[in-house]
């Protein structure tokens, strides 16, 4: 049986409008859709029907990518699902990894097709937070020891940079995003504005953005994505603005 | 005059395959098209028929953003077109700020409508290069001073970011890039990769990985982007990974 192509694709914020046509016809074309069940949601329905299915839960990522790798060398071809774009906290890199070790390398046509990740779509709705320099940093420490994070985000705040935070809090992780804020207020201004986007172009879609002395950080949860500005950032009615260094002439 | 929705979209790369329906249906429903000349050429043609196109070139962004802002104000539906997405080193901020120094924030009907970034473009023809925390930096010393610019550089490096350059290198500024890579040398191992990516799911699009020390800065231009790995990045036949922490049994 000859390896059939395995994408791993980006479905975007969530939103059909925002699907990009190389998305969907990557999943037309698959005979096997892998994915995280919520993120399977996120998909056209008329593209997953008479499909072969793998759906699995939480924290089954390795177990996803494997059968996508399997249903590949079966000859089905094969469409792993994540949300936002596959390259960022999503699964092109675990899939690279699996078919390294299997040495499967050359032997699966593998290709990932990029989505507008959620930094973009958060970022759009909140006007323009990430026109300057960004850092992007995940609070989850499940894969990454919390000394790493710390580092990472206190740097990113020294050298001024918009910092982008990923699954800034769980149920059971609230106080990473306490400290993550806390460590903000000692390089940032009080009115620094601080954006928020949970489930950006989806149901539910809620947006807002306030002064990090003020921010109340049990707004968020895993579906958020958070947005510390720099210190040139300001609030602009009910957007978020980080100059890039125009001169405006009024 | 009432004013007319005021769109700033991102045309993602610039295949069309890569372009979602949100922005295409922007374009459609937009009566006048303004961008710089060579991202208007990204747009897909039959969209820009019979519209007024405002088209201006290299280092005119401010003209563009107001001409785009008088359209919108004279009544004529209008989109803004950025390569890849419009946050990230794009127009949105600026146009923003022009509303806002115009007095025109509650006036004009504004949206920013997201594209795949020229990052996520990159990283999918690298593989996974931007699995874990990564830190994006324009080295353009047009609009940030170069002190800056190096500062974050230096910052993002010690602290183990993958680092995104955007504008890499320009003939007038050929050794930024070089102090950028020299730098790096100093915080990554001689076999870290690089992967460079021009003109991402573009005609004349090419792709390659190369190791820190034989790394060869004078392939790079504006039509670039730049991904130097973290500590634990490396190369994968023509890949390039890095890990997120999955342990992977074989």
């Amino acid at each position: 049986m000859k390896p059939a192509p395995l994408y791993v694709v980006g479905l975007g914020p969530g939103d059909a409008a925002c699907l990009t046509p190389q998305a969907r016809g990557a999943l037309a074309r698959a005979q096997c859709i892998a994915g995280y069940h919520l993120y399977l949601e996120l998909a056209p329905p008329e593209l997953l029907h008479g499909k072969t299915i793998i759906a699995t839960g939480m924290r089954h990522e390795k177990e996803r990518c494997a059968a996508a790798v399997e249903a590949s060398l079966a000859g089905q071809e094969t469409a792993l699902v994540c949300a936002g774009d596959p390259g960022v906290y999503a699964l092109a890199g675990l899939t690279l990894e699996l078919l390294e070790s299997r040495g499967l390398l050359a032997v699966v046509p593998f290709s990932v097709v990029p989505g507008v990740p959620a930094l973009c779509a958060a970022a759009a709705l909140l006007g323009a937070p990430l026109t300057h320099d960004f850092a992007c940093i995940s609070l989850s420490d499940l894969l990454t020891p919390r000394n790493i994070i710390e580092k990472r985000l206190a740097a990113a705040l020294e050298a001024d940079f918009v910092c982008v935070l990923y699954n800034p809090r769980s149920k059971g992780r609230p106080h990473l995003l306490t400290g993550a804020l806390e460590k903000a207020r000692l390089f940032r201004r009080p009115e620094c504005p601080v954006g928020l986007v949970r489930k950006a172009f989806r149901l539910g879609q809620n947006v807002c953005v306030q002064e990090l002395s003020r921010f109340d950080a049990t707004q968020a949860d895993m579906l958020s994505l958070l947005i510390i500005g720099n210190n040139e950032s300001r609030s602009l009615g009910r957007y978020m603005l980080t100059p890039r260094g125009y001169r405006i002439d009024t």
